[in-house]
Formats: C-alpha cells, structure tokens, sequence
C-alpha cells in the first residue's frame, strides 16, 4: 500500500503563489528587476557585521550559541524598548524571526476558521499568505491615498446577527507594500479612535519606518493606544534581511500567548544573530547609518519619478510619489492587464509585480508594483523606458486585435 | 470601549508550560541542573565558527545578508543530502528554523482540528506543544525498551466509522527524548513494514542520531520507505543550538506543500547561519568535531550510571542505560511523585524534569528525565547523591506523615 498522505483542509488550500510562479521568470540574468522588495545590498554594513561576530564570538561565545529564552536577548528587546517613540517596557517586546513570523504567531492566536480579518485595498500579499493557514476571511477595507477609509473600516469592523466583530485590522501606515503610500496624522488620529470606539484591534506592521525621504512619519497607532494595538517592527529595512530580525510589541493582555505560540514554533529566533545586532547597534550605529539608506532610496525614488514622467508621457499612466519606503504603485492606461504585460517587459529585460495579486477581493488588473531600491539610477533609468515600450507595444498590438505574448 | 482581543479557540487552549514553570525555580544560582536539554557548551567550536563567520562576510557578505530561497542555502541543502545515509535528492531537502519549526509545518500541512496523531510513550514534550495549535488528537501507543509496540501501532492507525484513519505517527527511534532509549533494529522493520502496509505516514525526528557512543544506531525508518517518511534533522546537537538550524527531508508528494507553510511563517531561515554552518562543515569538520561530543557525553553518561548505581543502591530504583543522546530515564520508588519531590530536590541544589509532562495520556508520576551532558562528572555526581538524599528524605517524610514542600 502506498502512503497516504492526507492533507489538512488548509493545505489543500494552499496553491503555489501566483506571484511566486511569475516572478522566477524575472530571474533571468540581464533582466532588471523593480519586481522583488529587497534591499540594496549595497547599503549592508558588511565591516560593521564582521566585527560583531568577531566581538560577539570572543567575549561571550558559548552564550551565544548555546539555547537561550524565547522572548528573545534581554538587552536587543532594552534597545527595541529605547527606539520606539512611545513608552515600551522590555517585557512587551518579542524578539522574532522576521515579521513574517510576527504574522504568523498573531493569526495563530487571534484567528479561528471563518474569523474575519480587515485589510487595505490593495494590502501586503506575504500577510495574507500568513494569515491563510488559519482560513480566516480576509475582507477589504476602502482604501484612499490617506489609508483606510474610517467610515468604511467602522461597518465592515462591527458584528451583528449573522457574524462575529472582526477579530483586528491589519494596517501598514507607513510607505506601503505595495502602494508606497502613508496615512496621514488625520486618518492615523480618526482610524486610532474609531478603532478604540469599536473594541477593534490593530495589527500595525511597520517595517519601513525609518526609511523616510525629507521627514519622519506621524507617530505610529500603537503610540496612540498601545493597549488596542500589536506592532510589529524589522531590521530587515535598516541593517539586513539576511538575518530574519523582527520583533512585536504586544499589549500585556495578549504577550503571553504569543510567546507560547513562539516557543511552539521555533523555541527562539537564532541568540547569534540576536547579539550580532545587539552588537552592532551599541554607539547608536543606526543613527549613522539609516540616513545614508534614506539619501540612496530617494535619489533612486527620484530617479524613477522623473524616468515615469519623461518615458510615460503622453500615456495615461498614474503613479504616486512615496515620500519614504521601497515602492511605488502605478496604474497604466485603459486596456492594459499587467500581468498581460508582463511577458512583453520581461522580452525588453524588465520586470515588476502585477498588482492585482495584493487585494484580498477583486483586484486592479491595471495597478503594478515599482521597487526602486534594488536597481541603481541607470538601471531605473533604462528600465521605466523599457516598460513605456512595452506598454506602447501592447496598446498597439491592441489596436490592431494582436493577442499578448505568453510569459516563457 | 476597551480593546476586545478575542482569543482563537486554538489559543484559548495554550496554557503556560507546566515544565516551564516547574524550570523557572531550576535556574537559580547554584543549582546543578540535570533538567535541561543543553548542548554543553564546551563542545561549540567556537573558533570555527568566527573563521566562517569572517570567511562568509569576507567573501560573499552582500548575499550571506540579503533575502533568500525559501527551501534553504543550496550547497547546505546538498550537504545534508550527502550526510544522510540513504539515497536523497537535494531537491527533497527544506532549511528550517531549527527542527522544533520542522514539526510546526509537518502540524500545519498534515493535522485538521481532531485529526489523530499517533505518538511514543512518552514522547517529546515540545512535539506535543508544536502540533497543539492545529488542535489534533494526540494517541499514546503502547511503547516498550525496543520502541513502539507494533500491535498497538497498527490497531490506533486504522481508521473505522467513527474515526478517520491517523494521520501520521511521529517516532523519535535514537535515544528518544525524554527517555533515552533507541529502536532496535528489528524494531524498525518491523514498524517501516507495518506502517507501509497501513498506508499510515511516518514523522520521523533524528536530532540526537549522530551522538552515539559505542556504534552508531539502525537505519533511520527514512531509509526504509523514503515515501512514507518525512525525516526531521538538526545542526544544534553537533555544532550549537543557539544558531536554530535544522532541515526536513521530505517526499516529494508533500514537499511543495511544507515549502509554501514555511514561506508564510519565516519567508526563509537565516541565510547568514546557513552560510555559517554552511563554511564550517566544509573538510569534513563534522567527522573529526562529532566523536569529541561523543566521548565527552560517553563520559558523562557512565558517571551518571555509576553514581545513580552508587547513590540509590537499597532504593527501588530503576534507570536505562542510554547507548546515545543526552537523556537518562529513571523511576523512583512506589510512592513517589516527581513533581512532589522537585522541591525537595531544589532544597538540596539539583533539578531534574518530572516525567509526567511527556505522556499524551496519563503520565507516570515516578518518572523523571536526567540529562547528563551540561553537567561534568563532579557535579553529576554530587547531583545525584543529593537527588538519592532527596528521595531518602521523601520517603522518611511519607512514612511519618508530613506533606512534601512546596516548590518556591
């Protein structure tokens, strides 16, 4: 007899990433990718990453490798406490691997089959993916460029005779993945008390932050009311991603469950790299070196903006101009489908990400999304140009009832 | 309105760790502590590790920090296909973030709420924390010095009218935490064929396998019937734990399944680490590093044995002698219960874990789980001289009446 292998409901769920299948083809060599989300490289602190690993190792070296408590290193969760700007005691910071896994512990722990969970139009794809496992409902909140729109998140929030409440809102107030776009100090302050009104939780993810061009921010929700929100943060954005650091901040009520779905999952995030980061941020390292990952991202941000005026024009293309993060959403003229597109930019050696992917309900076929901290200037430069070929192309072919090429 | 944040029903259940708890008091000042399952920290090749380090940054530092393939570091993906004594594909072969995250997929992908999951007794207390979120049923099968017993194996497999079929069984074969003990070989045949002929999935977890003493053990159940088996690995018995690195081989019917739950939860392990890890088993490392581990917990083991000979001699007193691993597993005399006599023990500086936790069913109370590898023989020894003073006490105190202390 063959082994069975029977899956769980929510495995049979699961199906490879949409995203995941297009974006290998972007992997070719000679294509430029404004596809993925990762860093520049180029902004990794290499030397300063090598002399932790050397100090870490030398002074406390079995510490360090040995098994070590799941809330994570007691002086990294002090200096997560010390750079936020609201008041953190140490013991509400959960050091984890990534905030991918922040994702994961919170629908673990807040999410039943059938909960619904209220997310921006369009919202963070990787979120949606971690919540799935627990086959919650995703439902769409209306979105504007200021962030969700309150009035719409206070109907959709509330329960009545056929449902429960929503069990929180997953928000992304700074820099957007995927829109680049920032809730403004007005909607943060109306969606803080409205959700406060409503007994609605928030789950604020804020991995890019500190990425801001010419000024910081608004302060975060959870700032507002640090007892209604769980906030999750990364080093990914500020030193690397390589290293899987994240951390959530937990109001005390819920911490101690996420802290046993933590050690349930992984024991503890890697102490080696906890240290190394504990290490390299001593003398307020992050102090110099994030605004030299600002002043590159926005040259780059610039960069793009300019090459989609100059490359676009006449075209009816919309874009936004994100004032810090990695992205930019755009949308293209009438008639274009970008995951239709793709196969001709990726033949003009470009890619990027459809947008229709990131809605947890029908998607805008004509949105996609533009990193602009991988490729360098010129490579941004050649690449939007290649993309208005690419969109002229398809707009012609159109006109004359040409078929879009398949992606290969 | 305060904030309602309404628990999932999965999370409702998770109450803190009874081991935990009971651990917190071990870990004062001048406890010897027979209780953890810590590496020790002698054997952490800690120069090896800051050569890697430096080599890794040195000479590919902006990918060693950069994100990376969900299924793991290729060329440590193919030294652990290399490593393992049986026929496996590279491709079969996922990263993950210490074994402890391999059950945490295996729960995800394979276990519905009621699914029964079939295990050891005892088993490993931490299995039975990671499947807990996915709300199966765990099923104790009757287990022996040799392992499970086959009967009891095939009959709880079965499914019948009222019940589904198991979905796997998860066997721990080499000196099996808590109990120290290994499947024979006959043994393992004798469950790889009945399970084959059951249809019934097999989660085999190695992670002690390559600490043997004497002569290493039977094949993996892996080797056997590759198909039926998803076999859990890890690096943090033959390096070091704190770096939280460990693989999963898996068929490749199931395989896609495991790589999209280990997508959502972390995106990937550590790609630092791997490269890490990686460099330091390069030459071969492992082949002169691991018989330093073995020897040094052969030592430790025999000490152990000799003093519990020495210490509990005219006590009621059974014990194994472990051929591998880092557990020994004791029983004390009628009347005692080791969670009572924990604080007895605390008292006179020694910690031990009672070994009721590790039953999915009705646990033994006489049963404790002794590690003999972060202690050194002097304090194993003085460890176990205390622990035999404490049952002496305990038992003195029973036959005149007076309540055991309470542990604080």
């Amino acid at each position: 007899m063959t082994t069975t292998w029977k899956l769980a409901t929510r495995a049979e769920k699961m199906n490879p990433s949409v995203l995941r299948e297009i974006l290998k083809v972007t992997e070719r060599p000679g294509i430029i990718s404004l596809a993925g989300g990762l860093p520049s490289p180029k902004t990794f602190p290499i030397q300063a990453f090598a002399d932790a690993c050397a100090h870490v190792l030398h002074t406390d070296g079995q510490a360090a490798l040995q098994y070590a408590a799941s809330e994570g290193y007691g002086p990294l969760r002090q200096a997560v406490a010390d750079m936020l700007p609201w008041n953190v005691d140490p013991a509400q910071v959960l050091i984890t691997t990534g905030s991918q896994q922040g994702l994961d512990l919170v629908a673990k722990v807040l999410l039943d089959p059938g909960s619904r969970v209220l997310v921006e139009t369009p919202t963070y794809l990787g979120a949606l993916q971690a919540f799935a496992p627990m086959e919650p409902v995703p439902v769409s909140v209306a979105s504007d460029d200021d962030g969700v729109v309150v009035d719409d998140l206070v109907a959709k929030a509330a329960g009545n005779a056929s449902q429960e409440a929503a069990r929180f809102v997953y928000l992304l107030p700074n820099f957007q993945n995927p829109t680049g776009r920032t809730m403004t100090e007005a909607r943060r302050q109306a969606v803080s008390e409205a959700a406060a009104k409503a007994g609605l939780p928030i789950v604020e993810d804020n991995p890019y932050g500190e990425l801001w061009f010419d000024q910081a921010p608004p302060l975060p929700l959870a700032a507002r009311n640090p007892d209604g929100v769980i906030y999750l943060g990364s080093f990914s954005k500020v030193l690397a991603p390589g290293l899987r650091l994240g951390f959530l901040v937990a109001p005390k009520a819920i911490y101690p469950k996420l802290l046993q779905a933590k050690q349930a999952v992984d024991l503890h995030t890697p102490i080696f790299t906890q240290r190394m980061v504990s290490a390299v941020m001593k003398d307020n390292f992050l102090a110099s070196h994030v605004p030299t990952i600002r002043a590159l991202y926005k040259r780059q941000r610039d960069a793009m903006v300019a090459a989609l005026r100059r490359e676009m024009k006449g075209l009816d293309v919309q874009f936004n101009v994100p004032v810090g993060g990695m992205f930019l959403w755009a949308r293209m003229p009438e008639g274009i489908d970008t995951v239709k597109l793709l196969p001709r930019a990726v033949e003009r050696n470009v890619a990027f990400v459809p947008g229709a992917p990131f809605y947890a309900g029908p998607g805008d076929t004509r949105t996609m999304r533009l990193s602009f901290v991988t490729a360098n200037v010129d490579e941004i430069d050649t690449a939007i140009a290649a993309l208005a070929a690419a969109v002229r192309e398809e707009l012609a072919a159109q006109a004359k009832g040409q078929p879009a090429p398949a992606l290969g």
